[in-house]
């Protein structure tokens, strides 16, 4: 008489696959780390705030009580991100959010 | 005679005021923070894959390669981060997403 195998018992169904691919969730995860910091989201929104899409460097600094080396450092690191880009026009340098790099993150976050 | 004053020169228009306040972005920058990690994206992406919206903790063991502990440490991170909720079951405990975090951080991004 053949003996009667019981099947292994599983918790739960196989996982289909995840929606990131490794190198997506390597590339992401270091926009998400530029991001988590206060001071970079508030300049963030105050870019994305102005009808122009666009701001003046100086403007920042006066608008959110930081010193001009802090802004600076945030905005450097923002923009070796890819999450800005900047422009100078004369003695001034104006900043502008790469939107492509946000549709990315709001598509990882779905 | 009455001097002429020259108004003074700005670089730029006055900047509107930002769309976050400080809190709303210091509480998006420690949610950002804490997704700054491939595995903790990639976590995130499996549960989001399955159709019941849930995953068994032992399921994300056997999927991404790592090993129980650190899987362990970064569903212990995103559940004290309020961006998954868990529930035991018996033996096994299920991760789900908190949407409604994902919801605000995806209006940060905007």
């Amino acid at each position: 008489m053949k003996s009667l195998k019981t099947p292994p018992i599983f918790c739960c169904p196989p996982l289909l696959a995840g929606r990131l691919t490794e190198t997506e969730a390597a590339s992401a995860a270091v926009l998400f780390r530029v991001l988590g910091e206060p001071a970079r989201l508030q300049l963030l929104s105050l870019i994305a705030a102005q009808p122009s899409g666009e701001v003046c460097a100086c403007e920042l600094v006066e608008s959110l009580g930081l010193s001009q080396p802090t802004v600076s450092h945030h905005l450097k690191v923002m923009y070796e991100a890819g999450l800005l880009q900047k422009e100078r026009r004369g003695t001034w340098i104006y900043y502008r959010i790469v939107q492509s790099q946000l549709v990315s993150l709001r598509s990882v976050l779905t």
